[in-house]
């Protein structure tokens, strides 16, 4: 395989979870450093995120709780609420796993977490959310 | 106790402590996750900061240090600078804890927290601080 | 519902959870801290572990996402490692989501809670994990 | 005022907050880096813990929240627990203020540093506490 | 030395290496926490960057390594990309510091402390970098 | 290039760097992660260090301040205090770096860097450092 071949692969892999929000992000390192948004796309989506050992709505439930307990995410956080919803996982699922979250990383980082799913449900036309 | 009584109760501590500031909080997680805004008030606050075994001023010094060193936290440092006041604390002192964090958590978490310092007691026409 | 009313509740859910490693932990924290102990029981597993708004498989998922990325947890993710058999996640999905927490938290993260998995299934008995 | 002179001074400080065990860590520093133990007593000690506009009691609070917040620091958390005790914080003080901990970086952190109060209580023959 | 002497050969490092954007943030810190500008002026230019065991492009690559890990530093990283340009490393050992960060400390650390880099490198006029 | 000719390369890379000590982690991992050994392998060691952008002592320097900054690395500082070594870094600038770090990070990450730096000099015989 290619260099150019494994980007291919990653990009169809980071399109069918990330939709436009994640293409966006590599976009923007072009200028840049384009080595860092190859590496986004040939090794996290294209090795790590294609494999079939756990459903993409599983990998979506530990990105959430690996970007809530970092702080400081909120541009990888938008990214990935957007990705959460597109495999599938519902909004209260969402809010249910950064509001567990809280429990081992504590209420700011829980809070701070929630505050882009509110922003991502929002322009997304999903609030107020229902049954909760 | 009922669900409704423990948030009745967090309720009137969390306004003792936080005055507007931390309602604003729960209010804006109202439509996304209210059960994050829940467990803010009846836990954080009727569970814990109602105990007696620390003073209210001692409290808000636990929690400058945690903000300050988990970093990422500008928004809770907002609420809990202004908390720190409403309890008793001095400006000098709440600067002075900030200033004590860099020899632990390092410069940056300082300086960000102290950022933060800043345009709250700006905002309650405090700067500039004398007696520094 | 009493303060005790609320413990025995959560002590049900943590040991349906937890086994015998989380009731360890809090059974050491008895002679130091009771009400930490307390806390971990009645709100950590009875109000939030308790609720059914995630599965319990993909409630171990965001914690395993959590604790990796915070670091320095090695006794809770013995317990959250065992918790998550427990629940039904196979090791090669406990790994693989330790693999995934790379991408967003590093490798060292991801290999120190690797290590730990390789502890607790050292023990019960599961290595070398095949189909890998 | 000399560097010996700011070392001789941090050292006065630092032997009234941490006790044998402040002076244990710096010793251990001397034959691989003795600029980074002059740097904690000069600096930190002599410099920081000397000022006035925080009592003893109230620097070990915010150290306390700082380094239960940051993780993977128990060989400090060691040092400043008996610290906190020597300058007159009660064990329900210390354990109270970790437990309030909880609420900003969650339980594992809380305890984490909880076990090392514990250790440190045990070796001062402090436990059981009482009145908790 | 006195404290003045001390401030003042700490500005003459810190001028050196960070130009202009370092004196800003004291600057800023002015009337709310002087004592936390005047420690990064003495203490951390004037004690620690002046010493000579490592080069300034050295001591800047650990400081980039350290910023990128520690997130949430955006304000930090800004004055200390602008002192690694300042100090001789060019824009792609820049970006190629925070691409390897990537490896230790995750993806979005990684992205968005290249992110700061970009804005750095628009605003002196030097994207898109060539020979990427 | 396939997998096992991405692997081969990568271990050559990590072999020149690390010596022993890495390739005993990559090995470690195998009954439990060997994604993961070969992760770090193929992708750290043969995608990232393996580019020219930076020299080997100075993708090490990054390292050190990544690692001291994230704290509880104790495992991988171990590796890459032995590889800043192999790369050429004299033992008073590997303290140096770490010493710098406690600028950014606080003075508990540096200690426990600089403990383990202390372990790697002792097995190496280069206790205690002279010219320092």
């Amino acid at each position: 395989m290619t260099r150019e071949e494994r980007y291919a692969h990653g990009l169809k892999v980071l399109e069918q979870v990330d939709g436009e929000a994640g293409r966006r992000v590599v976009d923007t390192l072009a200028d840049t450093s384009p080595e860092l948004g190859h590496q986004v796309v040939a090794w996290a989506f294209g090795d790590m995120y294609a494999r079939p050992e756990l459903q993409p709505r599983e990998r979506q439930l530990v990105t959430l709780g690996v970007l809530a307990a970092l702080g400081g995410c909120e541009i990888e956080l938008d990214v990935h609420i957007n990705a959460a919803l597109n495999v599938g996982l519902a909004p209260t699922e969402i809010t249910e796993a950064l509001l567990h979250s809280a429990v081992y990383c504590g209420m700011p980082r829980a809070i701070n977490a929630t505050l882009v799913a509110k922003k991502v449900f929002g322009e997304r036309g999903l609030l107020p959310l229902t049954n909760v």
